[in-house]
């Protein structure tokens, strides 16, 4: 099968050509100056697009592993106390993030809101203010299983209120849409390779606040996992070098993703992620379809399919007839709504391929509706 | 500066362009089935190299994140027990697993043995026999900071004898040398992509015995690393699929190295990797220049430095003028030896440019030898 033209799903993104050729470049060594200097630009980049001071330290692994990083390395020392995290738990990687607080005894009290709903900042009020055991919050900014952003500049503000730290999955929300890691005070910041970085999925990346290296010093001379400990990381991030083997190709990749950002601007880069969602939604509704969130990000759209449509049929018929590669629904919701991503490298003019492959697939199953009047929706609120 | 011709350091080795190609084909998404074929071939291929009925786990890591998450699955319910684990430790690497086993509570006892030598079945076996409560053995097959390998075979007679468990850390022999995870009932064998399997960095393969699946389920329903419990790799692994995202390019560029290695054959790569070995150690006498280890491994050769010879100097004069790449010492070894790696995609001619390279900036720093010498004495000892 030759590869989709138009790779819509939230994670692995499309990958550009300058970050194809990035990634095919003969290997180099990983303790030279030349990669060190390679890691320098990404390490100022990074540092530039997450809003921080300091650069973020760069895991090999998967977004999970990096935000199992944050958990254990600033939460850890809750294990031996009576401190508990209170983890926002609105879809599957929420979920996943009280597993991981679980894992290592780290005391979590799940603040469960429904699928497509966002956690609101009373609601962690409310909680921070009747348990002052809650000592940190753990959330997830844009959950990409349902395609929902919460108020994380308000819920940074109530966490500043109570001195509670605030751990974030920014998984699907940094560079692509606005997330301030010192200005909004966040203490551990996450994102993966394979999301508004445009590069294939292997690295993950957390910015750590100093009032999260201070909770991590707590943590005493013994880890609770070594590979995910971001002290060691912090030791050699200063030089541009990494305590384990660096994924030398992905660091180039993603250096020049950030080159490419850079020069586009993070602003710029928000705002064309904005306009696609917007463009989305409206298409969407013109096309009879709803939106499944309540609270939408603009990073993913999740869209609920019309009684009697069915899933696997309608992703083969967009895929083969359309190059169009869409994302289903996870867990329990698979089979009622499909995913569309705005981050990194999509254009407008792939959401307008992706709008038309959608129209056709539903009219295909019976659904009623026109490419032409989602495409003029699209472009009418695109402007 | 233009890429190294010589990349001879022990991980990341030399990277062969047909698995550069694989690197930079467009994405895929890891939840198709065009992927989970790709990661079907892989798998496959994989089992056979190592030796096994079953395919190893893919975590996305580095070596130590899948050495990690083979102590942590395996070993992990000794936390709860007076079990304990005795760690061969003899450089760099073994002393890591040894604060693995402490950063997850795991009881362990030590086998030390000086850099360069290698622990002894017999040395095992009066461990083990001293102290029934050490219910497993961990060890580095080929330690890559000394370049040293050990007698795993007599190892895993000694530990099957006894009843104890074998968990291996073969990042530097699997692909390199003799072998065999099933045939010498190894219950967890990790290796890394970086190494014979000619890959970047960024995958960790491990191996797990079915005896090593009953000892992982004793974990019960709470791991102690959500990241690194291989069990939920194992669900997956059966589909092709995995638990986290999926480090789509580098499963294509390990798919492409392990269709080559199939090509070739497994005994026949062994015997390729001992060639340059043994002709590397033959040119060490005639340079005049120690090998370092007391028994030194096939995959990779450690050379002590003549007396006044720089390291610095020394290893910038063979990247300048030659592009041959070295790698340095490790730790307290640092600046007293250097290192030539002979996996993957070395050939016998990179190892003659290598060697001249080497004698030239010996001679440069003073010391007598002969490059026409040494490689006379290299073809000698690899007919």
């Amino acid at each position: 099968m030759p590869p989709v033209k138009h790779l819509m799903t939230p994670g692995p993104t499309a990958v550009p050509p300058a970050v194809l050729e990035a990634l095919s470049l003969p290997i180099l060594h990983h303790r030279t100056a030349e990669f060190r200097s390679i890691a320098r630009g990404m390490n100022e980049d990074l540092a530039w697009l997450f809003g921080s001071a300091e650069a973020p330290q760069t895991v090999v692994g998967s977004g999970t592993a990096a935000m199992e990083a944050a958990i254990v390395s600033l939460l850890g020392h809750f294990r031996d106390s009576a401190e508990k995290a209170l983890v926002l738990s609105n879809g599957k990687f929420a979920e996943r993030w009280v597993k991981v607080c679980s894992a290592y005894g780290i005391g979590n009290v799940p603040l469960k809101v429904d699928y497509g709903q966002a956690p609101s900042p009373e609601q962690v009020e409310g909680k921070l203010k009747a348990d002052p055991k809650l000592r940190a919050v753990v959330l997830v900014h844009s959950e990409t299983s349902t395609a929902t952003v919460c108020d994380l500049a308000g819920i940074s503000a109530v966490c500043q209120a109570h001195g509670a730290m605030l751990l974030v999955d920014g998984i699907t929300s940094v560079g692509a849409m606005p997330v301030e890691a010192d200005g909004w005070k966040i203490d551990a910041l996450v994102t993966g390779s394979q999301k508004a970085l445009m590069n294939p999925p292997g690295l993950g990346f957390v910015s750590v606040s100093e009032r999260g290296w201070q909770a991590a010093a707590k943590l005493g001379q013994t880890p609770y996992c070594l590979y995910l400990d971001l002290r060691a990381y912090r030791e050699k991030t200063k030089d541009n070098d990494s305590p384990y083997t660096a994924a030398v190709n992905l660091v180039r990749g993603v250096a020049a993703a950030c080159k490419m950002i850079r020069a586009r601007g993070r602003e710029a880069t928000w705002a064309d992620v904005r306009k696609q969602a917007v463009a989305c939604r409206a298409a969407a509704e013109a096309l009879g379809v709803k939106v499944f969130s309540k609270s939408p990000s603009d990073s993913v759209t999740a869209l609920v399919y019309p009684a009697g449509v069915d899933d696997k049929k309608f992703r083969k018929e967009t895929v083969e007839k359309h190059s169009v590669q869409l994302a289903g629904g996870q867990g329990s919701m698979e089979g009622s709504l499909f995913r569309i991503s705005h981050m990194g490298a999509v254009t407008m003019g792939d959401l307008k391929a992706t709008l038309t492959a959608v129209a056709e697939a539903l009219i295909s199953q019976g659904h009623k509706c026109s490419a032409a009047e989602a495409l003029a929706a699209a472009e009418a609120a695109a402007k």
